[in-house]
């Protein structure tokens, strides 16, 4: 039994249905939504619309851009040349945010995961082979999906399918993250960061 | 700088105005929103507008609702003759799940607080005394203001401008909440509890 009128019931479910929200918060969303002015929900209705609306995927590497082609593949400052793939957008941003990788992007959107039914088909590694078969210049691939099993899964996959081609093929390292502890590293993790070990000069 | 295209930015921007999202979680909400469908979007969007458009006050108790009256107000079924004062809309929401109530509601829309510049002309102080010399039926008053210093305050501001009418004015009782811990309950509401104390049978 709800105690709400059936508006207020009503918005609260819709921000239940977002990701990380729960009912407690739903409804102080929907309070807050209701305490602010027209103009202020007007504005926040306005930006989802014309995200909804204006944004696309990039036909080349598949990011999601007001543009297309996005501004990273539009850029001549880019190294057209060198091509890392990650599995989502956000992971283009978290790169970028590195501020260290100076090529262009390919956005697989997913990961291969037999599990949730996800197969090669399913994501953007025939686009990502066109791409390579256009682009003889292209001098390497370095491989960022994310150092779980699907991600695994997939860098495998890729390299057997561009070893072929001829193409360096390069994994992101493993290791301890910067500021991490190595007492509550993970034995893998930990492991992975052995094997990595370099030569300090 | 930013690193994502400006429309995903206005509506992570619109995700992190909303109270308990930081930019996480709007980054979230956002590429949430991206990978909906426009269906689902729609949905939503017309969940706050349809709020924002049909909810109105209760010009009699002040609660928020679909219809004026509000239901509580307008039902038959409950006892006309005793006002319950709360703070806020939510309060009515939390007295209504207790099913213990079976009286009227009057909501404040605030507290005193001098700190934020809120006097009693700022609530809906005035509509209650106009309540209650309408109604010569009225006999108790509920005072459920949340335990804290404005609430406390006000509490304590209706309990004296009531007194001349005549009419019973009652406060909540403050005490250790059940499934509490007497170990963990501060001295403020142990002492409380203590003063309260009531024979058991």
């Amino acid at each position: 039994m709800s105690y709400y009128s059936p508006s207020i019931e009503k918005l609260i479910e819709g921000f239940e249905k977002l990701p990380s929200i729960g009912h407690k918060t739903a409804v102080r969303l929907a309070f807050h939504i209701l305490n602010a002015s027209n103009e202020e929900v007007e504005e926040f209705i306005n930006a989802i619309n014309a995200a909804k609306s204006n944004l696309k995927y990039c036909s080349e590497c598949f990011n999601i851009s007001d543009t297309d082609p996005c501004p990273i593949c539009a850029s001549p400052k880019r190294n057209h040349n060198i091509i890392c793939v990650v599995e989502d957008v956000k992971d283009v941003i978290a790169m970028e945010r590195t501020h260290e990788f100076k090529g262009v992007y390919h956005v697989l959107q997913g990961s291969i995961s037999p599990m949730n039914g996800i197969g090669p088909d399913d994501i953007k590694i025939k686009e990502l082979l066109q791409r390579v078969q256009k682009n003889p210049k292209i001098s390497e691939i370095i491989i960022a999906t994310n150092p779980r099993v699907e991600g695994e899964a997939t860098a495998m996959y890729l390299a057997k399918l561009l070893k072929p081609v001829g193409i360096k093929t390069t994994r992101i390292a493993n290791g301890v993250p910067i500021g991490g502890d190595l007492e509550y590293t993970d034995e893998v993790t930990l492991a992975k960061a052995l094997e990595g070990r370099r030569e300090i000069l």
